[in-house]
């Protein structure tokens, strides 16, 4: 076979066939196909796309690619949950705890976070003690007791992702439904799960901008699970503002809290409750999704839910006292107020540029060797569609510098007040298979 | 500027400014924009395309890349001529004494051939002592003097073009309109000629398969010309069988002897004498195509244009009695027929394969150290639409080697005798601004 083939083969919209897709997947690996073919061939599948059968043939030459997770000791139906990115995504340290409460055992490996969306590693550090460094017996010892563990990445997973996606980063085919699919879907396989619940972002804070190209990702990961044999179920949920109120560690670790109290912000709780209702049936503890979110609000109600967190944050060496108190938390020197210049409703507040102010005050990292402050960030006291006096604070802002005037500027930037406005539907679309 | 951010542009189908293309241009010449990008751009191009602008653009950054040959000191207008490429493609043998025979400066940078299409230089080495190894110097008063003169590449030119080129081999970007137009056409205005004629080929044996796209192809080169103040006509012609009857080196030379003198084939005389009309109007010896082809037809039948191949042959040493007596060039050692397997009409001559056929019997190079060997080749004795009787013979193949069973599978293979086939139109189409 002959890399110049393939690419002109795929340049002129044929399917290629399993063994074409796997020889370019194991030769870019091993550096035989080098990248300007391989950049090449991206842009032909940009242009061209993948069929559902080709996606899915690509995620598993990639999962091939490196080591794999094996979580055959643990007990039951392990689900696991991924989302495209957003601000203020504090999900899955509530979901973890909530759907393990039910019965369903979450194995979860997670990332750290760069740029302006945070990672639940990053979060979960904000809790004293707790640590990630679990070995490989802890962790499925951990799980198969308590039915929640979360560690760090480890092994070399899917390396040939890892070189795709970054090459695409730099030669403008990162917008690809199939290939963004693949990644993901490559990512989550190799990393053990049987079932997998995807929440698909859409709006200005999100890879996807509008709601048929989330339909089109969601769909295409649910036939890729499906022809690898992991259950996939996705939600779109929009992205268009924040998630929840809090953004930043500490703060988001507090609003988790809250939220497990059954005292969440709406927006939040109903996101919670949809994702994990489908990893409660996929994990096999509800026949359907209208039981599992039963379970999962008296689990919430009764205590149960929160118990769970405790039981998950003492074993993994973390301080269980901050759930009762969460002033044990870290927190910052200075709370500034950020008032509306006019009288109206919120029309606009972009929750990209929301992520980049609470980096600017420390909470995320620019780049991967940034020290992150877990007590600063920003809560929003107002959203979308909600009323605002001339003078009333729209949001807060926890910061241990004085001098905030850049946040405060980019801020006054990215958030708008007009005469009418009203409050963005929240979940968009479920699919499932 | 970001090598990414034009590459999206492209991608999505906008306009680049005269800054970014030459910005880009320069980064990968100066090795500051690695291959990757390069060839994900490509891509893009080959999708998105570019307007006739963009493509002057890019044509002047290619030029710009390197140095450019300076022929003001040569008198009247230079008018180079270009062939995209064919087999048995005698023409510029032909038409830079013909042309110059009428008044009209030749001032000629020749390549050397590759695979099945031979270069000019290697015919003309066919002919004893003739030598292309000229100084700047002894070209330009060659040309002052004698209207013609012919050398081998000299300097560095177009570096970007010849990287390019190079990369679209190898990632499925060589059929693209503008990228061929660009990279034909830097090289011609490098190459210093103040008026330009291209010759695009069209069919089996050709880049461009089709008539509209060797048009599309054509109309864009015209354009760029107009658009950096080169005056460029395009002729486009068929290459669905080579031109002429002779394929090989000595046995080229021969037919060009024999086209002077007015006795070549009827299809290389023609294209010859079209050709010809537009050099000799670009060079401001005759007002219209119609007066520049009496002109040419004149100097073929009083000897003048024979007469000029021996002044042109005797300045760059070669041995001007081969005019008078062709027998002096190399001769192959067999002459072996090809028979007719069948009675009825040739309908087929691919003519990449007989160009590979000829280049198999040493009359090219497969790789670029290869020697030639000057006497071999194959000279058609049938051409479509001619009539053939079982046993009688198309063609003959000249050889230095006994057995030639290879070659004789290939071209039975690829030629093909019918029922009825017609003779297939030469001229397809002329164009001028």
């Amino acid at each position: 076979m002959r890399a110049v083939d393939i690419i002109e083969k795929k340049r002129n919209g044929l399917e290629l066939t399993d063994e074409e897709i796997k020889w370019i997947i194991d030769n870019y690996t091993n550096d035989s196909i080098p990248d300007y073919q391989m950049s090449a061939l991206l842009m032909a599948i940009y242009f061209q796309g993948m069929n559902k059968h080709e996606a899915a043939t690509m995620t598993k030459a990639m999962v091939e690619s490196g080591d794999q997770i094996d979580l055959s000791d643990i007990e039951g139906i392990k689900v696991d949950k991924h989302s495209t990115g957003g601000v203020g995504d504090t999900t899955t340290i509530i979901l973890a705890p909530l759907v393990a409460s039910v019965g369903a055992p979450i194995a979860k490996m997670s990332g750290r976070g760069l740029g302006h969306t945070g990672g639940t590693l990053d979060k979960l550090e904000a809790i004293p003690g707790f640590h990630i460094e679990l070995t490989s017996d802890e962790f499925i010892d951990a799980v198969n007791k308590h039915k929640i563990a979360v560690i760090g990445q480890t092994g070399n997973l899917t390396p040939a992702d890892k070189r795709i996606y970054a090459l695409r980063d730099v030669t403008g085919t990162v917008n690809s439904i199939p290939l963004i699919a693949s990644s993901i879907m490559s990512k989550k396989i190799a990393a053990g799960s049987d079932a997998i619940v995807l929440d698909v972002k859409v709006g200005s804070g999100a890879f996807m901008k509008t709601v048929e190209d989330a339909n089109r990702l969601g769909q295409t990961m649910v036939e890729i699970g499906e022809k690898v044999g992991r259950r996939t179920m996705v939600v779109v949920s929009d992205m268009s503002q924040p998630l929840g109120r809090a953004i930043g560690n500490a703060l988001e670790v507090k609003e988790a809290i809250e939220t497990l109290r059954g005292e969440g912000p709406e927006d939040l709780t109903e996101l919670v409750l949809t994702l994990g209702s489908q990893m409660v049936v996929l994990g096999g503890k509800a026949e359907t999704l209208d039981e599992a979110r039963s379970l999962l609000e008296e689990a919430i109600q009764s205590g149960k839910a929160l118990d769970k967190l405790k039981e998950f944050l003492t074993t993994q060496g973390g301080d269980a006292n901050v759930v009762d108190d969460p002033s044990l938390l870290a927190q910052a020197k200075y709370q500034i107020e950020l008032p509306a210049q006019r009288s109206g409703k919120i029309s606009e507040m972009q929750a990209e540029k929301i992520g980049i102010a609470s980096m600017l005050l420390g909470a995320g990292r620019a780049s991967k060797e940034d020290e992150i402050d877990m007590a600063v960030g920003i809560v929003l006291n107002k959203k979308i569609g909600d009323d605002v006096k001339e003078g009333e604070s729209i949001l807060t802002i926890h910061s241990n510098r004085e001098d905030v005037s850049d946040v405060v500027e980019l801020l006054q930037e990215n958030i708008t007040i007009a005469d009418e406005a009203s409050e963005p539907k929240l979940i968009l679309n479920t699919i499932t298979k």
